[in-house]
């Protein structure tokens, strides 16, 4: 609570704005979000309640927005939907469950440190991820937004449902592309804010139309009876079910982390602010055990949220301690009028939402630049389209590694030569540059590990064999950023291999953490056939005297 | 059979040498190893028959002596020792069905060209497992060499049988150690074959003190009934088998072909051939397919084994044929003598032959060049001896890709300088070199992926703050062998936010594959704040230029 106590007052107005604006977006997001992770309504406003104090208290970003996600209440559907009847008692309790064990995952990967971890999901995987995971929200919308009960058919669609929910839709499309458009000569500001209040004003306009026709009576489905006052504070597990909430746990707790973690880094950079990671978990932790506490579910930090909070001009957490007081003033005064939200219109503010989502920049600028990087981006999306959503980003992660040991199993090996005039070596298929004869400079362009040893030396072996005048090899370094012990042992082979057909292994630009294993190495220290050159100019200097010479 | 088609009549004594000698060194291993795998010893010969004549025709060494080996046999041993009880029907039946899962794995990684797998096993892993699956097989000849029948104590030991284990393993290990010295000064190659030949003539000599004092009947035992004849051709498997062979014959097959694979690489670099590694595993399949059908159980190519067919002059497989014909000829000639083999001499055997394999040199190598790798390989070794034989190559293989992905995730930065008087660009930390005031140039040692990204990031954003006149910062690309797309968006943001505090980022000694990539960019084709050199060299001279001209 650092901030607190170094409160300036200067910073108050901001806060008390966002505030505001950050609650009125959160209340008709919470509950929504609440119906696609399968929960009843109201616990969407409790998963917005204690955990944003707690995020506020224990987080590491000033800005952060923690509460219900989309794609978290997603993979909360998914996980506690194979194990009980939606919005069954037991259904309750395990998300709470599974909330509580996302805490305790994010705690102990705080605690221990783990925050790198987040180094293994691409921006390829993360983005195809978002991307499936957004039109798995957006698909499952279809049937509120029709009022389709059952299995869906054209006959099944409900009239005066389907009309409220492409109403709003259509006026939640227009609100978010022309709005900006029609705001653009305004502050920046503004333009950003006010499309993001759209829905509200969509949600409480349908909530009116509900009232005054008594839609409701007329099949038009609402959230139904949203119990008053605030959560009651208790937890309840399911003693047989841990083991299974383990896996999801642990895939949830991650997604967790990642949205938040890229959210607080987007900010803090236009903040000019560090995050501190292993914090961030902990504050994620405190969040999702206070949510597990208090009748809600698996909460994350918003991207969308935070930067309304930041554009509002959040200034610290108090914006966040203001949204939560709001929130329990709503769950709190005589709030009959939220039972009759209607859920077409709900759907309606999903799937414009999530279809924001969906996000086709990344997948261009890998297309574009890495094929096998857009390839795993698509494989992931499929994977969660396909298969399921937390076997989409298992699979992509999966695919990501994969293709990074298929690329150092195959380095590129480059035959170089002198830029004329300079002390520059270049590849001699790219470039005019100079060679010596009977002298072959090859350039590795990876780290010497097991995994690519064989094909770097049969490389090598291959380009000894079509030289056959070639007295001196020269391997160059530069680029070479390890030497393990197999690749150290065959290189070693090499050299008696070249002993004996008379040849000379030389080295050239080992960098320093690489020479100060290789040094204690019997190849350096007693059996090498060549010589150590500091770079290859000096090799290339030494090979050409040697040649004037004989 | 390109060999036989090409055979030159000079090959003609070596090969009929060689194939002489690897019958004598082959008969009595082949049904030790037969015991090891839990087989009847006549197995042994079986599978130094057929496999030996299918390598022959499809193989791709000349000089590989194909048939039973320790690890593999124990390997078998393990595996089926698990499914059914040691020498029963089943026992045999599920073996041979073994040996033909283990082909069919071999003969399909030969078609889909996957030799490339055996990459994914590093030395030190290698050197792991074969030391501690040695310790395993040499602790399991224990009991017999003493005599022991059930449960081991100093009380079950059997006189009798203790001597003359114990005098066999003396006489072993003198022959092993004591005549390569007294044979020092003649000839290499007989120094290299006689020892080699010491385990027939104490198996032998056992048998006859067998014979002479009728010591089976004091309770020493033998290897039992020999049927005579050759082994019939036949296939039966266990239909609900099927699914648990899975599993081992994927790993056995993989150490099948890897143990085969380095006696086939050492020798072709002895001999300067070269291995056809998918033909190779053509080769093994054919091997295993024929033991599967022909009463024998996984066989490979022995390190020790095509060691000494190559020393004793074998030139061609032709060597191998002959070894096969001798074996059919003992299988044929009244061998009732054969069944009075001693199993505490062939113990004593087992033992000499496996500890040698115990491999201390590439542990001393890797403890000095890379305390990792060296933890990796004991890793290993305990594995294999605490958890299972295929469980610890599987921790080993694992423990090897953990500690790449660690490595690759923890990159080594430099901030360099010119070394006095050259282009040649290198350390602050190490060399005394020139630096620019107000700028800093950065030299990343490795390929910048997404697992290395935010750390990379992480420390040049460090390095900017604690430089903060710094108006230039070169990012030195010489080692950097790929930047993927989640690399090139992250620098694409260093680059925005460097412009905003009115700083330059240029790069150099962009390689060729990575600049095919970046070229299509729009960090480079637009948004760059600095430059683009060829040469670390060139940036240093324009950035000198610029501030002479301020």
């Amino acid at each position: 609570m650092h901030w607190l106590r170094h409160y300036r007052r200067a910073a108050l107005p901001g806060d008390l704005v966002a505030g505001v604006i950050v609650a009125l977006m959160l209340i008709p997001q919470g509950m929504a979000y609440a119906l696609v992770a399968g929960m009843p309504a109201v616990s969407g406003l409790y998963a917005s309640l204690l955990p944003a104090v707690a995020y506020a208290v224990f987080g590491s970003s000033m800005v952060q927005s923690v509460g219900p996600m989309a794609i978290t209440s997603l993979m909360v559907g998914t996980a506690i939907g194979a194990l009980a009847p939606a919005a069954s008692p037991l259904y309750v309790v395990l998300s709470q469950q599974l909330a509580f064990c996302v805490g305790v995952v994010l705690f102990v990967c705080g605690v221990a440190r783990l925050g790198f971890l987040s180094n293994f999901f691409s921006r390829p995987v993360m983005s195809g991820f978002t991307s499936g995971a957004a039109l798995v929200i957006a698909m499952g919308q279809c049937r509120p937004l029709l009022g389709v009960k059952g299995a869906f058919s054209v006959a099944a669609i409900h009239g005066p449902s389907a009309a409220m929910g492409l109403v709003s839709l259509a006026v939640l499309v227009l609100a978010r592309y022309g709005l900006p458009t029609l705001l653009k000569s305004r502050s920046g500001r503004l333009a950003e804010i006010l499309p993001k209040l759209a829905p509200i004003v969509v949600i409480l306009g349908a909530t009116a139309v509900v009232a005054m026709w008594g839609l409701e009576r007329a099949g038009v489905q609402t959230v139904g009876h949203i119990p008053a006052g605030l959560p009651v504070l208790a937890f309840v597990a399911s003693s047989e079910h841990w083991r299974a909430l383990l896996l999801p746990s642990l895939i949830i707790g991650f997604m967790v982390f990642l949205s938040s973690q890229s959210a607080a880094q987007s900010l803090a950079q236009k903040r000019d602010e560090r995050i501190n990671t292993n914090r961030e978990l902990l504050g994620l932790g405190a969040a999702n055990l206070a949510s597990a506490v208090s009748g809600g579910f698996a909460v994350t930090g918003s991207i969308s949220r935070s930067a309304v909070n930041y554009s509002a001009g959040a200034n610290t957490p108090l914006a966040t301690l203001v949204t939560a007081a709001l929130i329990a003033v709503v769950l709190c005064v005589p709030n009959g009028w939220l039972s009759l939200l209607p859920l077409p219109a709900m759907a309606a503010m999903i799937m414009v939402a999530v279809l924001g989502m969906v996000d086709f920049s990344t997948l261009s600028e890998a297309w574009r630049h890495d094929r096998s990087d857009a390839a795993t981006l698509l494989a992931t999306t499929a994977g969660v389209l396909l298969i399921g959503v937390e076997e989409g980003v298992i699979l992509g992660v999966l695919l990501s590694f994969a293709s990074l040991v298929w690329r150092s199993s195959h380095p590129h090996i480059a035959v170089v030569g002198r830029m004329p005039g300079t002390e520059h070596f270049r590849n001699v298929d790219r470039y005019a540059v100079e060679t010596l004869p009977g002298v072959l400079m090859l350039r590795i362009d990876s780290a010497l590990v097991f995994n690519n040893t064989d094909g770097v030396i049969d490389r090598i072996e291959r380009e000894l064999q079509s030289h056959p005048t070639v007295r001196h090899l020269v391997l160059v370094l530069s680029a070479v950023n390890m030497i393990d012990t197999t690749a150290l042992l065959a290189l070693s082979e090499l050299n008696k291999a070249m002993r004996v057909q008379q040849r000379a292994l030389h080295l050239c630009e080992i960098k320093g953490p690489v020479m100060d294993r290789l040094k204690h190495s019997t190849l350096l220290t007693r059996d090498l056939t060549g010589q150590v050159f500091l770079s290859t100019a000096q090799a290339y200097h030494y090979l050409s005297g040697l040649q004037t010479a004989s």
